[in-house]
């Protein structure tokens, strides 16, 4: 099992090359949120500590790496693509009216919706920014066109997943299906773009590159679910309140599946649970119960772990280094087998 | 001085292409969204005849062909720059709380804000698609990343410019200097990448690319003036109700100009009259009086033409064939000369 250490120093590394990048420019307002969402300052500008990075740029590097390209070429890529994660959740964050995303004020709650829609829309222009200087790492021309490409048809698949998303808080009638295919893009296809930008800038062939996308997109789609999972189920000192998602009516998958799933009176009930405006605690404890008995939480698990098992399969097939498939292969088990 | 066929079977012709790149996909809102913004569709998806597309993707077309370059080769590039456009205008639209564009609703007030927020974001991510195109047309590679730099450091700077419009909109004290400063950004960035992106197509080498840049973003700054000008004292017949910009009070360059030049008193009364929600018809004829009496339409004229005069000064001193400097001045005095 892969430790720790390696991916702290990974993400510390994005971090650095991130903030080499985004310097504090006019107008004065743009950086300043785009630094705060960043985590790089407070709301009144003051500098804080660096925090490291997300998951998908690490998975970037750690791809590159195992492919034998060397990690920092990759820096760009990996770059662009927390930029582009970090675009959407600015973005989504005044869609779903969330105030708060990790314990701070989103972007949009601090400085309104107008501005943080320039914040996010300047984080998505940084990202193809960012990733160019690919160009500059001394990567062929000819492979930074295809990267860039890779980029933004992942960054339209997530925008595809998102306005799908929306459509469903309006929806009782979600099928399992249709939930696949828009996580599968809202948050599959940016660990997608993650392994096959570092496998392109390893110089791995295309379709071994697209191969490596394919597992990304199945384990980011896996690490979701995971998600769901602890958003009703996880340790409340971790994600919040117990059955936080719940709570928020969120419809995720265990919810999906119970509303598909579940014997006729106890669905009719969730949906009518599901219509009002507020919870209570015993209509939370009533939705939770209906969960429980429809077994929502084991078929979560299993569809993520049939994920994560499709994600290995693809590895296991490529022709690659037994080395190489051990750390794709530890990675991916060590990001989704905590907390479960 | 150029006639307007040309222009109008180059609006014919990147209507037609874009058409092409955007097809119906899934969801089916996303697409229906885009479709409908850019004039293909009405608010319930039936079919709309070609209108052609705008200006900046025009110009794009005609400096490749003044340089020498195949139109077809440009295609594009002057999609990705009309899409750039599109995705500001959704999310401008949000912004201002603007209800309609063009006499139709806009899009947020068909779909709402958050889908909106989606529409724009996803014609962004497909204008870099549609610029990397350019690499399935024979561009050389190199040339396609360069490209690609420019539509995205032109796209950050729209985003500056219109963080820092937005910013305007809660201040009285605006300085001169600080509104061309806007301007530049928010409307001459994309002008600039027009021009730079159809010159770098032909071939032209980057310090001419990045002139015919320099000539396009003093044009389309001065372009911007005449329109903040007809904004005001424009054909109402076909700008809407005179003096509109006024009614909305919109600090176009005009009232900056007044704001900072007008006598004392007069400037009191107008910062008084621009803190008020609602405008009645005396306080538009007084806001007229004070921009009459300060001199602000002859003012705005002259920054225009200067505006105009350097796009002319850059393109004349270009090492350029007297046909292709003839043309590019036509161009701009052809988009410059109406309505004044």
């Amino acid at each position: 099992m892969l430790t720790a250490p390696p991916l702290a120093r990974y993400r510390r590394e994005v971090d650095q090359y991130l903030r080499s990048l985004i310097s504090a420019q006019d107008p004065p307002l743009l950086y300043r949120m785009a630094r705060y969402h960043l985590g790089w300052e407070d709301v009144d500008g003051g500098s804080l500590e660096a925090e490291g990075k997300g998951l998908r740029p690490c998975l970037c590097l750690l791809t590159c790496e195992a492919l034998g390209g060397a990690r920092e070429t990759a820096l760009p890529a990996a770059a662009a693509i927390e930029l582009v994660h970090n675009f959407s959740l600015v973005h989504d964050d005044i869609q779903d009216r969330d105030a708060e995303r990790h314990h701070r004020p989103a972007v949009w709650s601090v400085w309104g919706d107008a501005q943080a829609i320039n914040a996010g829309d300047a984080l998505l222009a940084m990202a193809h920014l960012a990733l160019l200087r690919l160009a500059d790492a001394g990567v062929a021309a000819a492979t930074v066109v295809e990267a860039a490409r890779v980029l933004d048809a992942r960054t339209l698949e997530m925008v595809e997943g998102q306005t799908m998303d929306l459509e469903f808080e309006r929806r009782l009638d979600v099928t399992l299906p249709e939930y696949m295919w828009m996580i599968e893009r809202k948050t599959g296809a940016l660990f997608d773009g993650a392994l096959h930008l570092g496998a392109l800038v390893a110089g791995g062939e295309d379709a071994l590159s697209r191969q490596l996308g394919a597992s990304g997109r199945a384990l980011g789609t896996a690490f979701q679910i995971r998600d769901d999972v602890l958003g009703i189920w996880g340790d409340a000192s971790k994600t919040g309140k117990p059955a936080e998602d719940i709570r928020r009516r969120k419809k995720s998958l265990p919810v999906v599946y119970a509303l598909n799933e579940a014997p006729r009176l106890a669905r009719e009930n969730l949906k009518a649970t599901y219509e009002r405006s507020d919870l209570s605690e015993s209509d939370v404890s009533a939705v939770l119960g209906v969960l429980d008995a429809t077994g929502a939480r084991d078929h979560c698990i299993t569809v993520a772990g049939s994920y994560k098992d499709r994600a290995l399969e693809i590895v296991d097939a490529l022709p690659l280094a037994a080395d190489a498939k051990r750390e794709l292969s530890e990675t991916a088990a060590f990001l989704l087998e905590r907390d479960f």
